[in-house]
């Protein structure tokens, strides 16, 4: 469905990031109405889709009142592909045609504060950037041994924490923990304090959705798409020196459990589709990957994404970081089919990670452990005249994405955007959507 | 509350598993009522907790109906723990003394159905057995670099998967996957099949309790005890062949991830009490743990632990490990602590494992890895004739826990028993509780 005016909203013009090709699903309230639901963005409003149950379950093959009146989106996750994709292709229909809707169905997007678009049942991560997998080895390993054995065979990944992904807007405290005394030599054990060496990770996320697989009935290639609900932009908040100390043998434990925040609107497979594109990689032919997570449509989407910093004292935010969506290696479909290969059930509303996504130029690394080359430089602040290595208490580090190309409409995902305190901060739950802030 | 007899339930002798002494919550269903509702283990009986809510929250500070009559225990996990330990404080003083409950308020172990004890929100495995560690390390680099520089220092552990936590009695499916194409050069690459080294992990788990921290506040030392629940018997099902491929560098992940059991009676560390024991290291010195992991009352619990196989040919189950709960370096409450030393916000439900527990004799190995070293020599089944390296088809694994001590009822906590079955077996929910088994 490619971009067509909205009669009744102007405002989402083809180059809005929340134009009639994009349709995204988000949990929202007013304070008029503090009850959490769902909403679809349009230029600067969100259709409120318990204004129109009837309408849409009437017309909407399989869609019941509760995947439209739920307080998140799990229920919807849960249906079968068909259901929220008939869901957006009706949603389509009503807002850029004569359909009965009014703005009384809408609220203004200025009004609404966003909630977390489903409780996230599990939480996987994974590594799949071929550039930010390089830079890692060559820094740790040296540029022959860059990347592992496994790395070009399978999509690496680990499980993460669920119950902290957090969303845009909330407050993050830089963490303490155990840090290794002597830099180069383990064996001198370790010493309790502030992490020095925060970081970001430039990480898009995508929602599962569709019915549960059983225990040991893998999900297949052909499968895939259709459980993949959408995809959201995540920062994959990381402490450099908790995870250099405790990662051998497990991998990365309390380094990456504290935070992980998320974008707030879920951006559809079916919008992104007009975006589909060549992965950097542009092919895997060596090796070639065996047949149960061999894609025979291997491509990936042309997301643009970005990261600013803006630190305490600067008058704006500066960005750090040019990347896309298409330098990844393994691809949404790949990770999730490896993911369950050996029998795991995938449930609707769990929450796998890309892994940090960087690109070939320097400018395009997605996190400060590559554009600082592990302490090596500093990293420049636009004009503000401040540098970085690692992030700052202080810093509010934002991360957006968007796909654009000519004829096609504008699909934007927004912004994550948090700010770090200081360690030992206290938080407090506030607000209508209980989002952690600094008192 | 040492064991003192129940003159309604003679049943609950003082060296039964649910003598007075034990009292575990649990989840249980009955073909007359198959709601799932909360119950507690007396004997050859289950104390239906709904059958008298008023008696409960009328005397229990702090609780409510909500706790006692929910289908899982979260709810009442989720309180502070003076109302869970009150709780049962007072079910230990009606089920000993001329209370008002009558048989009616009970129904026979023998026709109740269990259920998870509680909606998981997310699982975490430690690594906490320095014989275990010590025995995995020596295998695989020798006994000179057996644990690595940071295991003295911090409890290893990694995220799970909280959704393939499944309940005792659920059949679990041989996993297919990515295995090493040459076992001494992964330069080649990999191949796809069923894994030919499937293996149990004999472990045990606590269930996080109390109010949820919030993000960026740990928990320290002091709070530790108020934040566990209780504890059940697991099953870290694993796979080698597939973790050896994929674990460097993030840890493992489909090794692990498509199946967890455990045993569905909750015992509480107030059970637990009169059973604390010094740990096998005995201190913590060589070295001192940082102060914030510190335990001035560092110890364990001697809960006996037994694995048994029974495989299909077999005419009983035979016990190939005896271990116990005191093998572990790293206690619970330093689990727990350390998790969340970054900040890591802790929710009632978070199901923590122990890691692998082994002893130092080699019939106390906690894994079918140690028992055989590796596939080096084979692990007789009992007097069965049968022998086993790894895990068969056919196979049934079961592990239980029990505490008894002269003058102290006994403490047990049954156990997690699953059968295996061929790679491409299909799996259907099924039963009252939904558990996944063969057809
Ligand atoms: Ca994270
Ligand atoms: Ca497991
Ligand atoms: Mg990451
Ligand atoms: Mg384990
Ligand atoms: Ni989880």
């Amino acid at each position: 469905m490619p971009y067509v005016p909205s009669p009744l909203i102007p405002s989402a013009t083809a180059d809005h990031n929340f134009s009639t090709a994009n349709l995204p699903y988000g949990v929202f309230s007013t304070s008029s109405n503090p009850t959490p639901r769902i909403g679809v963005a349009l230029g600067d409003y969100v259709l409120d889709l318990t204004s129109c149950v009837d309408l849409l379950t009437q017309s909407v093959e399989g869609l019941t009142a509760e995947d439209v009146t739920s307080k998140d989106l799990n229920c919807l996750m849960g249906r079968e592909s068909k259901v929220w994709k008939g869901l957006r292709r009706k949603v389509f229909e009503l807002v850029t045609g004569e359909s009965g809707l009014t703005m009384d169905n809408f609220v203004s997007l200025d009004s609404v504060t966003m909630h977390l678009p489903a409780k996230i049942g599990d939480y996987t991560d994974f590594y799949s950037s071929r550039e930010h997998a390089t830079n890692v080895g060559t820094m740790f390993r040296g540029i022959d041994n860059a990347l592992q054995p496994n790395w070009l065979h399978l999509p690496v990944g680990y499980h993460g924490r669920a119950s902290s992904v957090y969303l845009d807007g909330c407050d993050v405290v830089r963490p303490q923990g155990q840090l290794q005394k002597n830099k180069d030599d383990p064996k001198e054990g370790s010493v309790f304090g502030p992490s020095k060496l925060l970081d970001f990770e430039l990480e898009m996320a995508f929602f599962v959705g569709g019915p549960a697989n059983p225990p040991g009935t893998p999900i297949t290639m052909a499968e895939a798409e259709d459980r993949i609900f959408g995809l959201v932009v995540m920062n994959d908040w990381s402490s450099r020196d908790v995870q250099k100390w405790e990662y051998v043998p497990l991998g990365p434990f309390c380094a990456k459990n504290w935070a992980t925040s998320i974008s707030p609107w879920v951006v559809s497979l079916e919008a992104l589709e007009p975006f589909r594109a060549p992965t950097s990689a542009g092919s895997q032919k060596d090796p070639e990957p065996l047949e149960y997570i061999r894609d025979p449509t291997y491509s990936s989407y042309d997301i643009a994404l970005e990261v600013t910093i803006q630190g305490e004292n600067m008058s704006k935010p500066e960005v750090v970081s040019k990347s896309n969506f298409k330098n990844l290696y393994w691809n949404v479909k790949q990770q999730l089919v490896h993911h369950s290969v050996t029998g795991c059930n995938m449930s609707p509303g769990d929450l796998l990670g890309s892994g940090t996504i960087s690109g070939t130029p320097q400018d395009s690394f997605g996190s400060m452990l590559e554009l600082c080359w592990k302490g090596t430089r500093e990293v420049p602040l636009g004009t503000s005249g401040e540098v970085r290595k690692f992030l700052k208490d202080g810093d509010t580090v934002s991360m957006s994405g968007v796909c654009k190309k000519e004829g096609v409409g504008c699909v934007g995902f927004g912004a994550v955007t948090n700010k770090i305190y200081p360690a030992g901060t206290k938080l407090k739950a506030g607000g209508a959507n209980g989002v952690w802030k600094a008192a």
